[in-house]
Parts: structure tokens; C-alpha cells; sequence
């Protein structure tokens, strides 16, 4: 059967508006669940009010930000304006900012929804599990469904007007330079609001994680969706545009833009995105169900459909064996990432259990022993992505054996497999939403006094949120290395495409490898190397800072209002001050952070050139994945050994043994929120950056 | 003026024999300082049988592995030995047992001084710091003069007798395996001893570091020889032979034994060895001196005579200027790197002090912002690692232009950088190992009943030891990632010439470059990146582990033997015992880590062959490095925030902040003591191995 790549296109369109009115429908569904407590309404207001004005306020700071790249950008891109080819630029202009309002939307999309459905899931709680459940997931989904929805819409628009696969590059950075800034802003804001409430309320006073009382209570809820929501949302919608956007970057140097190897990236991701509706569609929980059970059979539904339709089109249309065979190994190794990642976090295995035991002598050793497992459980991630590397290059190698094309077919191959991983992404993002919706739950139910049964219920919805978002992440760091390794292949095709294209003579210029041995290539990467690691050093830094600022308030709000300690019904704490101090802080240390990456990135190219960069790539690819890997594993892990013992064992809720899994949990809050999830963005932003500014780096650098 | 290489051999040689006379006199003058005290004199005595004891059971085990190891080299390397060549195996596995005998000999050497420094500083401190300084300095002196002579004089005869540039790099990976598992097993064992001790000590009874009622308190301070002074002996000797090995095989393969090259590099070491004895015989310090000024002018003077003889002796022999011009850059960066190091870990820095005024808010501040700043440390000296092996490369890459070895040149330069930045090493051990002796002599002074006078100046000599220790700490990372750079390119050229040698036609073997962009290259770089982790995390868990052992058996004691706790004079504990399960719980641990990091490049090499294994050295180097400079730094930083409370900052000593603070510097002794200084001589191991192994996975691996 043959088809041209526009109907590919068109049905892509057509199921991302699928997923959009789904979406819709689900959104109909949330907000027409039964809510009818004041008090939580009043206090979900609060939320809610909260995390909008914060939201509108970094969309502000970054709409300037955006706006000097989008000028920069349409002077300079790909190729300066006064070397002519003006349109060009225009495109890439329009791309961008294209990406970033796709990419503010998606976060504004999922804190409309998750600010209600946690009030719905909490009111649903006193009905039992069963629809609390649905409406946490529920509220998830449509979270999962417009990001997913969105950035499959977004990329096909772009290549159908531009026609031009460097153009889905700009709109690609647009979208990652917005989520680069938001996971850092939400990731300082929630886990600044988060520790501080920790610190002074169950540390110092032993009171309530959600006690009323507290002042910083409302920013820790606002935090879960500025943070988990929107930031994650942006974080996932910039993976998915990047992993496609690679994927056409090497299909179009391929066969050109009508080729089957275009076809088969919209065909791949319009399928996982259909996998991935019915997936969410699918999610039932029994009426005493486990909600762990649920989420987990559902995604593994989306598994298996997107295989095996994957198979179906590929045999209908003749596309080639090989490239489904490369995205086939994607999937089933995220999926044995995943399972990894779940051993050493999951709190049945001995990991978690050991790390409880080791807190029995204090928490310098559930730090220690901590970060030990967290360094391990680095290995089989790695492992896995070493592995499908090599394994989707040589699948798909021989392709190019005839066209004389073998490392390109590799490359294809490579960048199909990180499709592959991130082909139920959809799913997974309707996870992952639906675990800090359930938390918010849990806070709601705590301080409308809904009572111990209520609270019991979101415990469980929580804590399987936390499970699942884990494995979550173990998939999408993998497939942000995956990603990072074609958009290197696309790097070196963008500095050759702008080698011919300025009619540069000099053969020298032009990239055939990335010679290790070469020490341009050395020195980019030993420098490539340190950046994630200054990174997340200055997000988590903002943090403490941050944190430093909000304890001073909760202390002085404790002991300035009267009567506030004891609990009296008039001594009413001032929530906004706290949200404030959360809002104005992340948004300071913010930019900072971002701008580091991609300014040294800048500064290298000039540097060292093209050769430079290619190393610098890789150093940051290297020590990304593993601190990636490393500070998320290391929270999963330090926030269920603390779950361990307050479930009763190793001393239980107010042991010595608890108190040091306190600490290990905070050390383990901005490790797993702010910087390890904000690294895959940072990774893939210099990628692109790099993409971006081939043409530049090869024609002003000093080396 | 032209003499032959085997004069400047003849000439080191003497060099290496004049500083083993001074190490001798050295020792004779450590050995006739007065030691009066019976009390301190048994106390001194139980640590050096301790001591001895620990280093004979770990040199039984490590026996045994050497014993194994050399009959497999007899067997298989450099080539297979039924084909042919005995007698290269032959030289093969005598050079690496060399190796591994002259590596022992350094640490107990090392122990044989400092468990008699110890008690002759402890003593001297009566008289005040002066006489103190020069018994803790001159022990740390015979420790450098001894290490550095046996290594100078090891590779000179390992040259002269085999006249063979790769048996050299058998005696260095001789000296390397033992210097990983000696590293790992004695920084086992002392952070077994000094993280139980101080738990049950410190920690739960507040009572003083060294007070003689903690059944841990001997084998803590036998942990101090065994692991820093042992074990840190082992490790320079190995990073300092490997320097030379790596500039050794380079050279030849430019000009062979008997070019210029060739003895450059014995001129440029033995002039080191010369500096450094001058530098150790300048060391002075004022009636009232500063010790650390001492230390860091000696320091001084040791790398400007360094710079200066080198030059002379270039204009003299007429060697290339370019290559010295390498050299210099390597002790400049080097220098820069400690300055940096010092910036992060000096209690009059910031950072120090913002971690310790974090601490007021609980130990989880003190975590997250010192592991922040470790990370933000890294930077400076990554930097700096990366440009000089840019500016050494290019400097000497022009050597190369007429023979068309530019790139063998410039990696020669590399491997002259490395033996720069390492050319101060014998000084760097003196101080270094001065460190240990000086904390002995705080713990003896305390036990001895010397009076808070003795132990203040103790303590002083004890401070300035921690920051020169972390300085020379960035010197040797730095170092062992400059050699292991230009080991890569001795890889690459053992590869070459043993596809000459077996004959191989297929040229598609050869190697001509590591490109990133192979897949293959890839996979290893990738899995190259975990070994560090889990390397690093199998030795903490290994404390930790053993730590509870240990602490379990404290309890005990402190429970069963009446009067213990209270201090009666004739209530006994029982150190036996504690050095025994220090003893015996570090070896279990010793062999598996460094076991995993010698199997899993066998593995990578036998699957994906020399192109693989050039991928897996580059993503050694860069985790390897990372996590070094991270762990290194970060204990350092935590050890004097502890130290900045304790003198009376932040609340001083036993307020909250303190407590964080203690939990810190736990968190941070397996960083710095065990796993961050056993990452150098890990990468090394790993590299050596890869270079010996490199024909065999040339003829047989899987891709």
C-alpha cells in the first residue's frame, strides 16, 4: 500500500485532535464530579489561585526571555540575515516561538486541571478508592493527552508549512528552552515550599505533613502542580517534540522529506499517541482495588498495542523491518529500565529496606548508603541505553549499505529506538500527573478533616503515584540519552549542510568523525563533563537559599501571630506570604542556571568549533545521564525507605531511624524535583543550542 | 651536549639511590627524637602492631592475587605464549611482579615511619610546635623520598633490563593492582574504624575523638596508617609510575629507546626527585610558625626549582623547547587546580562557611549545600585538565609536522603535562603523609594525658595537614586524568603494532581514530561511565557494612564491660577486637570492587574489541573524574565546616549546628578516604589492563 507522506501527516493531525477533544471530554468528566466541602473548596482555591499567579508570573519572565532569543534568532539563524535568505530565518523565528507558546500551554493546560481534580479526588475519597482513583487518573490524563496531543500537532504544522526539517529543530528548542526554565523555576518553587514545610512543621514542631496551622502548607501544594505539573509537562512535551524532531532531522537527510522514512516517524508517533488513548481509556480499578496494579496494566496495554500496530502499518505500507526492529529494542528496553529503576526504589525490595536499616544509626548513613544504591542502580540504566545504541545502529546499518549511507541508517536507527521509548509517552505523562494531583488530595483531605479512613485511601493513591513516577523517569532520562546521541548525528549533518552551503573550500572543515584523540573533541568534552554537574549544583543551591528565606517567615509567623501554635480557630497563618517569598525566590534564581548551560555551550563552540562541540556534547551526555540517573533514583529511594519506616518498621513514626529518613527524604527533594528530571532538559537544550549554531560555531571559532 | 640514554638512566638511578639515603637518614633522625611517656609509648605501640597486623593479612590476600595474575600474563600477555615469544612474557610477568613488590614495599615503608613519627610528634608538641612540625614533617618525608626513589629507580632498571617500553607498562599495572586493592581495603578499614568510633563516641555519649574508653579508638588510629598512609603510598606511587610508563611508551614509539624523548623523560623525572628532595630539606617553620605556610612554601620552592632545572637542562642537551613548554603548562595547571581545590575546602572560604551556617537548619542543609558546592568544584579543575591537554597537545603537535606523527606528539605532550603537574610528587607525599602522622599524635597527646596545650598544637599541625591534603588531592586527580588521556593513545598504538605483529590484513582493524559517532565506541563510553559509580558505591557500601558490624561490637563493650562508660582505671576495652573486625570485614570487601572494575573492561573488550574499549576509557575518564572531584572535595569541605562550628562559629561545638555538622563530615569520610582517591587509581587499572589486554581483544572480540 502507498500512501504520500501528506496523508501521514493529516492523520497525525487528525489523531492529535483526537487526543485533544479526548482530552476535552475527560476535563468535562473531572470538573463534574461532586464536590461539596467549603473548606476544601475554599483552601483548593488557594491552591489554585497560588500556583496561576506564579505560573503568570514566570510567563512573563519568560516571554522576555523569549522574545531577545526570538530577535537573536531571526537575525542570526541558521545563517546570518545579511548573507540573504531572510525567509528562512522568519521560519526558524516562528518556529521557536511557536514551541515555547505550545510548551506555556501545555503547563497551563495541566495546572487548570489538576487544581481541580484534586479537589474532586478528595471528595471522591469518602467514596472509596474506586473513584477517587479515576478521578486522580482521570485529572492526569487529560494532562497526558494534550501534551502529547500538542507536540504531535505542533511538529507536523511546522514541517507542513516550513517544510523544512531544521525548522523542526527551532520549534524544538522553543519548546526546550521554555521547559529548560520552567522545570527550574517550578522545581525551586516546590521544593523550597516543600522542605521548608517539612523543616518547621514535622521536624522541629512534630506536627502534620498538611496541618493547617502551617504556614508554608498552601505553597507546598501549589508547588506539587507548579513543580510535578506544569514543570513536568513541559519537561515531557519538550522530550517528545526533541525525540520526533531528531527522527526527522535524520529521515529528511535520508530519503528527503517524501521518503518512507518521514512516513514512518508520523505513522510511529500518530500510532503511540492512538496506544496511548486507549491505554488511558482502559484504566479500570476494582472496588478494593490496587491503584499500583492499575496504573501499571494499563501502561503495559499501551505497550503491547503500539507493537503490534506498529508491526500492522509496517507490513501494510512495506516500510522497512529493520527500522521497526530499532524502535521495537527502544521500547523493550525502557520497559527493563523501568522495572530496574522500580527495584531500586520500591520499598518491598532490599534496597529501600536496607537504607531503612541503616538509618538506625543515624542519618549520616542513610545518606551514605543511600547514594551508594543510587550509584548503582546507574548500571543497568546505562547499560540499557548502551545496549539499544548499539543494538538500533546495527539493525539498521545495513540499510545504508547499497546508498553507501551505513552511519546515517544508524543514526536513524538510533533516534527511531528513543521514538520507540518515548511511544507512550501519553501514558506515561498521565501517570505522572496523576501523582502529584493525589498528593494534593491527601493535603486537602488532611485539612478539611475529612478523618483517618479518607486520609488513608489518598495515602495509598500517593504512594503508588510515587512508585510509578520513578519508573516514569527512568524512561524518560533513557530516551533524553537516546535522543542526544542522533541529535549529535543531526549536528554533524547541520555543520556539513552549512559547510556546502557557504561553499567553505576547505575540506578540513568538514566533520567525518568525532575523534576521541583529537584535542579539540578532548577538551570539549571534559568541560561538557562539568555542566550538568554546575547545573544542578546552582538549582539546588537556589533552593537552599530559597528554603533559608521561607524558614525565617514560618518562624516568624509561629511566633509572631497569636495563638497560631496552639491551633486556635481565629489565628489564621498568612499562606500568601509563604507562596510569595516561593514565587519571587525560584523566579531570581531561575534564569541563572539556564543561561549557564547555554552560554558555555556558546562559548565552547567558539571556542573549539564544530569538533569542539561534538566532545562537549558527549561529556555532557556522559556525566548527565549518570547525575540524571543518580539524583532521581537517589530521592525515589530516600523518600520510600522514610514511607518504610512510618509504615511501622525499623522503629516506626518518631524513631531515631525516622527522624534520619526525614533527613535522607529532604536531602532526596530537590535530587529527585528540582535538579535530576531538570538535567534531561538541560541536556537536550545544549543539543539544540548546538544544532542551532552549527553554521556559527564552523565559521567564527578560534581553534 | 649530548650524552647517551642510558647515562640520564645511570643518572636517575643516583638520583632515585640519593633520595633513598635521605629517606634512611630521615628515618634514623625520626627515630632518635626523645619519646619519654610509657603510657603514650604502649599506646604507640598497640596502633603499629595494629597496624603491621592489618598490612600482613591484606598482603597475604593480595599474594594470592598477585600470584594468579602473574601466571595468567606468563600465559597470555603481551601475546598468547603458544605463539611463540616466551621470553616477552617472561619480562611481562617479572616487571609486574616487580611492580606489585616495590608498591608493597612503599606502604609498609610508609607504616614502618609513621607509627614511629606519631609518637616522637606527639612528644615534641610538649616543646612546642616547631620541634612537632619537623618529627610529623620528616615522617611524611621518608614516606615521599622512599615512594618516589622506588618508583624512579623501578622504572629505570624495569628499562634498562628488558629494553622493552611495554614491560614497563606491566610494572606499572603491577604497581597499580596493588594500589587499588590496597587503597580500597585500607580506606575500608579506617572509615570502618572512624565512623564507628565516632557514632557511639561523638555522637551517642559525647565524649572526645580520642578518648581512650572507645574500644574503636586504636583501630581508628591505625586506620590512619593503613589507609592514608598505606594505602595513599600505594596510590602516588602507582599514579606516579604511570605517568612515567604512559610518557615512556610514547616517546619510544616516537624515536625509540634512544631518542631525545626517552631521556626527557628520565631528566624531567629525576630533576622532580631532586626538587623535591631540596624542597623536603627546606622545610622549615618559626618558633611560632604557621605549619601550613610551611608546608605550602616548601611546596613553592620544590615546583620553581623544578621549572628552572628543567629549563637549564633543556638548553643544555638541546632538547625541544615545545616539550618543556608542555611540561610547565602541566605544573602551572596543576597548581591553579590546587588554589581552586583550597577556595572550596579553606574554612576562611565561603563555601566552607555557608555550609557550616547552613547546618543551622539541620543536617540535610549541611548535605544538599556542601554536595552542592562539590559539585560546583569540579568546574575549575575540569577545566583546567581540559586546557592543558589542549595547550600540551598543540604545542607539541608541531613536533610532529616533518614525520607525520603530529598526533603522536601531541599526545607525548599530554603525557609530559601529566608528568609535570606529578613531577612534585615526592614533596606532595611529604606533606601529605604528614597528615596521618599528626592526627596519630593528636589521639596519642589525649590518651597520654598531655593537657589541653599539647592538644591544641596538635591540632593545629592536624588542621593544616586536612587543607594541604585536599590540595594535593586535586594535584594527583588531575594528574591521573592528564595520563590516562595520553594512555589512551598508547592504547591506540598497542593495538596498532600487535595487528602488525600477528600479521593482521584486514585494515579495517587498525586503528586510526575512536570516533563518537561509532556505535561501537559509543556503547563502550557509555558503560565506560558506570564503572566509577558503582566502583565508588560497592566501597561505601563496604563501610557501611562493616561500619554497623563495628558499631554493633562498640555497644557491646560499652554494655558488658563494668565501668567501661564510666572511665574506671581498671576497666579495659577490648581494641583487639575492633581491629579485628576492621580487619577482616575490609578485606571481604576489598577484592570485589576492584575485581568488577578489571572484569567489566575484559567483558567490554571482548565484546565490542578496541574500539570499544576506547570508548569505555573515555567515559571512565569523564564519571571518573567527576565523582573523584566530587567525593574528594565534598569530604573536605564537610571535614572543616565540622571544624569551623567546633571553633565556635554557627553556635560552636554541641549546639544543633554542630550535630549537622558531624553528620556532614560522616557523610563525607568514605567520600574523601575511601572511594573519591580510590577512583584515580581505578581509571588507571582500567586503562593499563586495556593497554596489556589490547592484541588479545584485537583477535577476539564479538563486533
Amino acid at each position: 500500500m502507498e500512501i504520500s507522506v501528506q496523508a501521514f501527516q493529516v492523520i497525525a493531525i487528525f489523531i492529535s485532535a483526537l487526543s485533544l477533544g479526548i482530552a476535552g471530554w475527560l476535563y468535562t468528566w473531572v470538573k463534574a464530579q461532586p464536590s461539596s466541602n467549603p473548606r476544601i473548596k475554599e483552601i483548593g482555591e488557594y491552591i489554585r489561585q497560588g500556583a496561576n499567579t506564579f505560573l503568570k508570573r514566570e510567563y512573563q519572565v519568560l516571554a522576555r526571555f523569549t522574545a531577545i532569543a526570538a530577535v537573536l534568532i531571526l537575525i542570526l539563524l541558521p545563517r546570518p540575515i545579511w548573507t540573504g535568505n531572510v525567509s528562512e530565518n522568519i521560519w526558524m523565528a516562528v518556529s521557536y516561538i511557536f514551541g515555547t507558546v505550545l510548551s506555556a500551554l501545555a503547563g497551563k493546560i495541566g495546572i487548570q486541571v489538576a487544581t481541580i481534580a484534586n479537589i474532586k479526588a478528595a471528595e471522591a475519597a469518602k467514596k472509596g478508592i474506586k473513584p477517587a482513583f479515576m478521578a486522580g487518573f482521570r485529572g492526569g490524563a487529560v494532562m497526558g493527552m494534550a501534551v502529547v496531543g500538542t507536540s504531535l500537532l505542533g511538529v507536523s504544522l511546522v514541517l507542513m508549512l516550513t517544510g523544512d526539517a531544521s525548522s523542526v529543530l527551532g520549534f524544538s528548542f522553543g519548546a526546550s528552552s521554555l521547559a529548560l526554565f520552567a522545570k527550574a523555576g517550578g522545581g525551586i518553587f516546590t521544593k523550597t515550599a516543600d522542605i521548608s514545610a517539612d523543616l518547621v512543621g514535622k521536624v522541629e514542631m512534630g506536627i502534620d505533613e498538611d496541618d493547617p496551622r502551617n504556614p508554608a502548607v498552601i505553597a507546598d501544594n501549589v508547588g506539587d502542580n507548579v513543580g510535578d505539573v506544569a514543570g513536568m509537562g513541559a519537561d515531557l512535551f519538550d522530550s517528545n517534540v526533541a525525540s520526533m524532531s531528531a527522527a526527522l532531522v535524520m529521515a529528511t537527510s535520508l530519503g528527503g522529506l517524501t521518503g518512507n522514512n518521514v512516513k514512518m516517524v508520523f505513522a510511529y508517533a500518530a500510532i503511540g499517541l492512538l496506544a496511548s488513548i486507549i491505554g488511558v481509556s482502559s484504566a479500570r480499578i476494582g472496588k478494593n482495588g490496587d491503584p499500583n496494579k492499575a496504573l501499571n496494566s494499563s501502561t503495559y496495554v499501551t505497550t503491547a498495542i503500539f507493537a503490534i500496530l506498529t508491526a500492522v502499518v509496517t507490513y501494510l505500507f512495506g516500510f522497512e523491518w529493520r527500522i521497526w526492529g530499532a524502535t521495537a529494542v527502544g521500547l523493550i528496553v525502557g520497559t527493563v529500565i523501568g522495572i530496574t529503576t522500580d527495584y531500586f526504589t520500591n520499598d518491598a525490595k532490599p534496597p529501600v529496606q536496607q537504607v531503612a536499616n541503616a538509618s538506625k544509626n543515624g542519618p549520616a548513613f542513610t545518606v551514605l548508603s543511600g547514594f551508594s544504591y543510587a550509584l548503582l542502580s546507574s548500571l543497568p540504566a546505562l547499560i540499557g541505553i548502551a545496549v539499544s545504541a548499539l543494538l538500533a545502529f546495527n539493525i539498521c546499518a545495513p540499510l545504508g549499505a547499497e546508498s553507501g549511507m551505513v552511519a546515517e541508517y544508524g543514526m536513524f536507527g538510533i533516534s527511531m529506538s528513543a521514538l520507540g521509548m518515548l511511544s507512550i509517552v501519553g501514558m506515561i505523562i498521565s501517570n505522572d500527573a496523576y501523582g502529584p494531583i493525589v498528593d494534593n488530595s491527601r493535603g486537602l483531605a488532611e485539612m478539611g478533616g475529612y478523618g483517618e479512613e479518607v486520609i488513608a485511601i489518598c495515602d495509598e493513591l500517593d504512594s503508588a503515584g510515587n512508585t510509578v513516577k520513578a519508573v516514569t523517569k527512568g524512561f524518560s532520562i533513557s530516551a533524553a540519552g537516546l535522543t542526544v546521541i542522533s541529535l549529535l548525528g543531526a549536528f554533524m549533518s547541520e555543520v556539513n549542510d552549512a559547510a556546502r552551503a557557504i561553499g567553505m573550500v576547505d575540506s578540513s572543515r568538514f566533520i567525518e568523525n568525532f575523534d576521541i584523540l583529537n584535542p579539540t573533541v578532548f577538551f570539549g568534552l571534559i568541560i561538557g563533563v562539568a555542566i550538568p554537574a554546575v547545573f544542578s549544583a546552582m538549582l539546588m543551591l537556589g533552593v537552599d537559599k530559597n528554603a533559608q528565606r521561607m524558614v525565617a517567615e514560618i518562624h516568624r509567623q509561629f511566633d509572631t501571630i497569636p495563638g497560631l501554635k496552639e491551633g486556635r480557630e481565629d489565628a489564621k497563618p498568612d499562606y500568601d506570604k509563604c507562596i510569595d517569598i516561593a514565587t519571587t525566590g525560584s523566579l531570581k534564581e531561575l534564569i541563572p542556571a539556564g543561561a549557564f548551560a547555554i552560554v558555555s555551550t556558546i562559548v565552547v563552540g567558539f571556542i573549539g568549533g564544530p569538533q569542539a562541540i561534538g566532545g562537549f556534547l558527549t561529556g555532557n551526555i556522559a556525566s548527565g545521564l549518570l547525575l540524571a540517573l543518580l539524583m532521581s533514583n537517589a530521592g525515589g529511594l530516600w523518600d520510600n525507605a522514610k514511607k518504610y519506616i512510618e509504615a511501622g518498621n525499623c522503629g516506626g513514626k518518631g524513631s531515631f531511624a525516622h527522624k534520619a529518613g526525614v533527613v535522607g527524604d529532604t536531602v532526596g527533594d530537590p535530587f529527585k524535583d528540582t535538579a535530576g528530571p531538570s538535567i534531561n532538559t538541560q541536556i537536550t537544550v545544549v543539543s539544540l543550542v548546538a544544532s542551532i549554531l552549527a553554521s556559527l560555531f564552523l565559521q567564527f571559532s578560534i581553534f
